[in-house]
């Protein structure tokens, strides 16, 4: 789809972390909650109604990978999951393309790679300007980590 | 499952809006965002990635069936739809139960029952801290309309 920046940007994100046959899970820049992702749906759809069946049984193999993934890789306690596309309706006509946000909740401290991450409101509603951009040095080894337990 | 405030509510709620096999939705009281239901998984499970295909499914129709609805009933734009069970982990042990937050989002204004209903916040994330609560009589009036539109 022309002017989708998710279409446009799933042919070369360097945050790749893995991909299921419809669904492609990238890491976000931002790791304040460690191993936050985002879950594109391949194809260009505008809302949730709009999934097959097929792919949303694909998703629910996406959650099982990646939640069982997080809790080996960094002992994440549980998951906060949201489809919200508010942004693409700033824009007139909207175009919103169909992904999810994935934010791993953390009930403890946890050190990976000399860096403490720390889940400051676990038990409460994630913070929404949390701004832990991280190399892509860095990003690239939690990538490796989370492949190593999917 | 005992000591669960889903499973227990679950039994006597005045704003069943409808249920379909696997899934129950209820209206919230707060209506801020006109529309707003909790979407309860009729069976305790704790997490998504405990979700079977057939609750998936099941869900995917639950989607379906109550975006357009709330387009048809209120003229609803989109739909924020939310995972989150943070509450659930302030306590331990720990006792989640898979539910869905679908707060519906209005690029327009619209006027139910002489009542007016702004989405001051269209475009953007939904605010949390809303509090319009309104009384049964108006709560049932807009469960009607949408089985109307089911």
């Amino acid at each position: 789809m022309e002017n989708c920046k998710i279409c446009e940007g799933s042919k070369n994100s360097n945050n790749l972390a893995f991909e299921t046959k419809l669904w492609k899970a990238t890491l976000a820049d931002d790791q304040y909650y460690l191993g936050r992702c985002f879950i594109d749906l391949k194809r260009h759809a505008s809302s949730l109604s709009e999934l097959t069946k097929e792919e949303i049984l694909d998703f629910l193999d996406v959650v099982k990978k990646i939640e069982s993934a997080l809790k080996k890789s960094f002992n994440a306690e549980m998951f906060n999951w949201t489809c919200l596309m508010n942004n693409a309706y700033k824009n007139t006509p909207s175009n919103p393309h169909v992904h999810w946000h994935f934010r791993p909740r953390y009930r403890d401290k946890f050190e990976f790679l000399d860096l403490i991450f720390e889940d400051k409101e676990f038990g409460h509603h994630y913070e929404r300007k949390t701004d832990r951009i991280l190399p892509e040095d860095i990003r690239t080894k939690i990538i490796e980590r989370i492949r190593e337990n999917l």
